[in-house]
Order: C-alpha cells, then sequence, then structure tokens
C-alpha cells in the first residue's frame, strides 16, 4: 500500500509540534507531504518566538517520539521532575510525588523539540515552508491558497489537507463557515505572564531541579520548570480583573510589594523580575472545542480540533497522541483515508474533550487545592489504595499522566467515578485520624457498582 | 444633547429587520446614519430574497415599533393568531389558546415588514448602501473595508460601528479574531424546508386563519403560518440523519408516502409539494452565543449578538427589544455611548442567553409535549392558577410572549421555579381526576419560597 502513497500529496498546515511530528509519520508511510508556516523558521538566527519556553513531555507524548525514533533523543535534552514542590508565603516547602518510584514527567525545551522535529521530518523528505499565510482554504476543492512575505498570492492543490495551525487555526476558519460545524472558543478569567530565575553559580540550580515547583495561592499561582542550563521558566497565572489582577499590578511599587509577600522565596532568586514583568507580554488562555474535525479531504488535529489550556500539561502529549493515532488507523485501514478520517474523529472527539475538561479542573488543584490539608490526605488515602490494588485504583492523575495506554476519556470518567467515592470516604468523621484502618477492599469493591 | 448628535456618524452593518429599525430609533436621536447592506435591496424587483417568509411578531417586537409609530400600520397587514391548532395524524384537530382572551401573536411577512422600516428609514435621514460586502472591520480604528458589486474596496471611518448583520455577522468576525472574546456557535440536529398551502376559491383560507398550526410528530413536526392572500407557509422541522430525515426521504415516492401517512390533511392541500421539497433548500438552525456585544466603539446587536432558534417566535421580538432598550438607556445617560455601551451588554446577555435556552426548550413542546395528555393537563392548572392569581402566577409562554416589561432572565428563572412546582403537582396520584380540589393557594405560596 506504501508504495502508491508517494503520489498522494498531503498538506500539513503550520510546522509547530504536532504539525512537524505528523510530518515524519506521514514520511514514512512514503506521502509526499509539504508542510507551510506562517512564521519564520525558528532554526534562523532572527527568529521570534511567540510561546511558551518549556513544556511537561509525558508518556503520551514520549510514546509518539518512540515511534518516530526520537525519544532517547529528546529525553537526553529533558529534565525530569519526579514531583511538586510546593512553596507556602513563608517559603516552607512541601513535596508531593507525582506517581510512583520511577514515574515522572520532563521539562523540555518548546524549541528545542520542535528543531528535532522538523530536522527529522526534513530528512526523510519532508517539505517545508516559511513565511507562508494561509489566506483560504478550499474545502471542496481541497486547495490552500498561500500569501508569502511579497505579498503574493499562489494556490495549491492537494489530495488531503491537515491542519496542525494551532488554537487560532486559519484551516479551521474554513471549517467555521461551513455549514453545520459546531464552534467554540472561550477565555478563562487567567492569564499569564513569564519570568525567569537565572542559573546560578557555575550552572547550579538555584531550586530542587527535579520538581515543578508551584506557589499556590488560590485564586492565583507561580509555577517554575527547570531548564538544562540551570535556569527556571517561571510562569504567574493571574487574573485579568479584580483584587489582585494584572489590573492593580499597574506601578514598579505594586507589582514589587505584591511578589515580596506572595512569593518571597523566588523573588529574591529573580534579579530581574520587576524588569521582565514589564517588558513581557500578558497572554490570554483560551480554550477550543470543534466538531466536525473532517470536511472532505481535509482534517483538523491537535490544537486546532481541541485547544486547552496548560494545567495538565497535556496539550502537546494530547497533540501527539493524535498523530499516534491516526497513524495506527492508517496501518490498521490500510491507508484508505475515506475510512480512516470519519473513524480517527469519531474516536478522538471524546478524549480531546475530556482532556479538555481534565486541564481546567487541574487549575483548581494546583492553584489552590494543593496547599489544602483534607485534599493531601486524600491524595495518601489514594496513594495507599493504588499500593494496596494498583491496577484497580490509579489516581487520576497517573492515569492521565503515566498510563498512556488509557484514553482521556476513560481516564475522566473513571476519576469521576473515584471521585464520588472518595467525597464518601472523605466524610467519615476523624478520617484524618483513623484513615490507615479503612476496609480498602470495601473502597474498592464501590468502583465495580 | 441630541442638537449635538448629528455629527456623529453611526454605521450600522445590515438593513435587515434589526438594522432598519435601529436606522429608526438613531435618525430619531438626530444622529447621522448609514446602513450598509450584503444583500441588494429587497424592494427591488430583482431581488432573490433568503430568510424564512413570515414571522410571528408579538408584544416586546410591537412596543418597540409603537416606539417609532410604526405599530398601527403594521398590525394592519399582520394576521393575529391566538391559539395553536394541533392536527393528529388521524387529521383530529385540538386548539389551544395562547393566553387570555385578546392576547394573541401575529404572523407578518417578513418582507413587507423589512421594507416598511427601511421605507421610514429613509424617509427620516438614513442612508442605505446596497451591495457591499463588509471585508474587514478595524476595531481599533472604528472602520469598515467595504466591497462593492464590482469588487471594489474603500474604507470608511466611523463614531461607532453596530453589527446588525445576523446569525453569521461579518463584524462579528473581527471580534472574533480578538483577544479574549467568548463565542460558540452551534446546529441543532434539524434542518427546516418551507412549503405551501395555496389559498382556496376567492383567497379562502383552507386551515383556521387566526391559529398556528402545528403538527407534532415527537422528533419531528410541521408548522403553519398564514399570509395574508389565504396562503399558509409550512415549515417542515425535520432531522438530517436518523429515520426518517431529509437523508431517508431520497425519493419522491418516499416523500409521498412520508406526507401522507403524517401529514395527510395538510398533504391533500398542497398540490405542488413533491416539487417544492425538491426545489426549497434544507436549510440548518444554529445558535450563536457570544461575549462582549462591545470592543472599542464596535456594537454587536440582534442576531449578531444572540442568534437563537426559531421555536418561541421571539428572533426578531428580542432584536427589536435590543434596540428599544438601547435607546432607552441613551435617554437615561443623555446619549454618552461610553457608558451606555458597557451598560447596555451587561443589561441585555443574560436576557439573550435565557431566550435562547427557552426557544431550544419550546421545540421540545412544539414538536412532543403538545400531543402529550400529561402536558395538557399541566397547562389547564396553570391557566387555572393564572386565573385565581393573575399577577402571581404567569404561565411561562404569557411572560415570555405578553408580557414585555418582563425581562426575558426573568421569565426563565421563573419559569424554572414554577416547573419545578408543578413537576411536584403533577406527580401526586390521581391529579387527572381530582385537580380541580387542588389547594391553589398553597400552590401559589410555594412560589415565594
Amino acid at each position: 500500500m506504501t508504495s502508491t502513497n508517494h503520489s498522494k500529496h498531503i498538506a500539513i498546515a503550520g510546522a509547530g509540534l504536532v504539525g512537524s511530528l505528523l510530518a515524519i509519520y506521514l514520511r514514512k508511510r512514503n506521502y509526499t507531504v509539504t508542510v507551510f508556516e506562517r512564521r519564520s523558521d525558528m532554526r534562523r538566527s532572527d527568529y521570534v518566538g511567540g510561546r511558551s519556553i518549556n513544556l511537561a513531555l509525558s508518556n503520551r507524548g514520549i510514546r509518539a517520539l518512540e515511534e518516530v525514533g526520537l525519544a532517547e533523543e529528546l529525553k537526553r535534552i529533558a529534565i525530569p521532575m519526579h514531583g511538586r514542590m510546593m512553596h507556602d508565603v513563608n517559603s516552607n516547602l512541601n513535596y508531593q510525588a507525582y506517581g510512583k518510584e520511577g514515574q515522572y514527567i520532563n521539562s523540555i525545551s518548546r524549541s528545542a523539540l520542535n528543531i528535532a522535529l522538523m530536522n527529522e521530518a526534513e530528512k526523510i523528505g519532508a517539505e517545508f515552508h516559511f513565511n507562508q499565510k494561509i489566506e483560504k482554504t478550499n474545502l471542496d476543492k481541497t486547495t490552500l491558497t498561500l500569501q508569502n512575505e511579497h505579498q503574493q498570492f499562489t494556490e495549491k492543490s492537494f489530495d488531503l489537507i491537515i491542519g496542525a495551525d494551532g488554537a487560532f487555526s486559519a484551516v479551521r476558519d474554513a471549517f467555521r463557515i461551513s455549514d453545520r460545524f459546531d464552534y467554540q472558543q472561550f477565555y478563562i478569567e487567567h492569564g499569564y505572564k513569564e519570568l525567569c530565575i537565572p542559573p546560578g553559580k557555575a550552572g547550579a540550580f538555584q531550586l530542587e531541579k527535579h520538581a515543578l515547583h508551584i506557589w499556590p495561592r488560590e485564586s492565583f499561582m507561580l509555577i517554575a520548570l527547570p531548564n538544562p542550563d540551570g535556569s527556571f521558566t517561571l510562569t504567574l497565572f493571574f487574573p485579568f480583573e479584580g483584587n489582585p489582577s494584572f489590573d492593580t499590578l499597574d506601578s514598579r511599587t505594586a507589582v514589587k510589594n505584591f511578589f515580596e509577600k506572595n512569593f518571597p522565596d523566588a523573588t529574591t532568586l529573580m534579579p530581574e523580575y520587576l524588569d521582565d514583568f514589564d517588558r513581557n507580554p500578558t497572554s490570554s488562555l483560551v480554550v477550543v472545542k470543534c466538531y466536525p474535525w473532517v470536511k472532505n479531504k481535509s482534517l483538523l488535529i491537535g490544537d486546532a480540533a481541541h485547544a486547552i489550556v496548560p494545567f495538565y500539561g497535556q496539550g502537546m502529549n494530547a497533540g501527539f497522541e493524535d498523530c499516534r493515532v491516526l497513524n495506527q488507523l492508517l496501518d490498521e485501514h490500510n491507508d484508505n483515508w475515506d475510512n480512516v478520517l470519519p473513524v480517527f474523529q469519531k474516536l478522538r472527539k471524546p478524549d480531546g474533550d475530556a482532556i479538555a475538561q481534565l486541564a481546567l479542573d487541574n487549575f483548581i488543584e494546583m492553584r489552590d487545592l494543593v496547599a489544602d490539608q483534607d485534599f493531601l490526605l486524600r491524595k495518601k488515602i489514594e496513594a495507599k489504595l493504588h499500593a494496596l490494588y494498583p491496577t484497580q485504583w490509579i489516581p487520576l492523575y497517573s492515569m492521565v499522566t503515566f498510563h498512556e495506554n488509557i484514553r482521556y476519556s476513560d481516564a475522566y470518567s473513571t476519576g469521576q467515578k473515584q471521585k464520588k467515592i472518595m467525597d464518601e470516604v472523605m466524610s467519615q468523621p476523624g478520617i484524618e485520624r483513623n484513615w490507615e484502618q479503612l476496609n480498602f477492599q470495601d473502597i474498592i469493591a464501590k468502583l465495580g457498582r
């Protein structure tokens, strides 16, 4: 089958993480693949980036990278984070492992990962065209009208167009104005701003290297992920309006007072935070849901189909999983796209919806609950259940992050069931004293009901 | 204040019902008003329409028409419909009044109404430009880039731009790609197709003239509204997919069998329905929600801000009410738009959301519940409550349709409360026999809780 694939020309919109990975998958199946990217080539020295600096790569993403043979290379530039390190307002630390021994997520540079994927895709024959703005997608004729940096327009025809061009997908615009396309975009009340803790002496990490740091402050939070050079990239997730908010931090003094009060330990490690706060943009956070993802010979994938908030560290991982699942369906259906496309969207839509909701829910957990005693006890009881019944009770975070064989939608519904059971357990009087005497077998039995 | 208004130039996008009414309101306040319409002038003989033929005009819409002095003129071309006439599969009729004596809705021709509004707006000085496609709205500069029928582009600057250009608003496109704009469009599973019962001999009405006719068939329905020439415009609301659906009616024989089985009485009155079914388009039904409705000096209004399904007959009425409320706020704030715009959107958003939900709910009532014995009993009990306590218990349909002083959002929440109380009443054993012995005062008392 793949011997004839090369005569099929597939256009991928977007040379981001998902577009580049997809180019590798499809080249490996011997399709003719051309990638069109609105921005310039990030491998050029004059590139100006527009996205977050580092990402959390976890099992779902790694599985896809393994399939295309890049996992080992990329793990070498990633920093394992084995748990959350919580910082309270008095600079006390509290550590919570993400999972069992040997389970961890990985801080990785967005650009390094993207460049590795583009290099590999090009090496095996995918063509990349940069500075190409998609002016129009014709879903009936499967054509793209592209505008280059000289404002010249060309129309190109393909056998298949895949929109991997992110949360603000241009390909999706054609879907949106077609009949019977359901579409939703909504912004959460929080925005974010990136800041930095530079490396210490001789590239030393000034906070615990192998953790994701959180300063949970109920209505907002600061987080930090380590970078290979010893620095940490910090992100403040903060309301746009209200008090406190980006609105109220309207002077250097206001910013200074806010940081010193809320993040005293981090503040002492950020000599340039006041300038950074001024200079760095305040960005919004959007959720996008839509359906169908397929119209004629065009497909939406990754953020273009399901953009989510970053609080589960699953945006990229979900996009990579899309690519892996698509590739698997092409295997199963002998590259018959007419069969694959409808199956793909039907299979993946519930998973996209599930991770969108999980990511929203996890924001509350990260910024508020992780500092809550009841919540920590709940986690402790769940860890015990998992230790006693490792295949029957897998905590939600583990299902999502470490169990790439469990679909997001199944993780979500199992998580709902677990929550109901744990609400009951936690309502028992004196639970904080006698939780070790719980009848754990009884609790497990409730899962089956 | 209005003496200086004429120096303020307001652009209205869309010469539909809402855009034309708004042009009148704003001209009466002495603003300079220019209306840009994508289509050609419907007053010209070569106009090809694209929308439903008649509409239900009710109190909210009439109140706005009264304010601009057109109510009496327009009532003369409207046909009062005092209730629903239900047709069962055996052609039995069942009549249900919409409200009390003297309360009715009005079947009116969309084009006649629109033309009357345009004529009045022009008469008092609004300028209308047809065949003007909005290519771009610049929300920062308050400019419109317009494309005329000769594909020529012009950019025009205004003091205010109002998008009254309907469910697929071009002005809204600029909102949608601006930061932090929440937007949702979704299509219901049903589409619609218009058909016709021609006048009988000498322009006789072949069905009861003063009723809205419904053929409720649970998963679908046919409705009919009278026209002044003795004809009825019928609309089949029918699923796109499934069985039966537009999909399965794939031959003249299939259409014929379906109509004869489901609508025997209507079918005998429609000599050309097979041709009509073939010729007339199958249209989809979209709901649009978004927020904010204001960005800088631009405003969305009517369907552009809140497109709803037609099952409450409130789409136009809600749009007219938008205009009336906006005009009232301009009165209250001495034409200070900087104050009016934020107040307007905050006030009207919950009402737009409420009528959107009510319209969706009413589809189920119209196509299914109106043929249900329990439902009819429920209505009877509610009518009795209303007769006994006319100001305390107003049935939901009446609040929405006949009580223009009750906000949609208040009608919705009161309706929710009433429903809960009536669910309880209806669950009493033997209610169908002993409903007249209910303690109605007790029921009313529950409303206050």
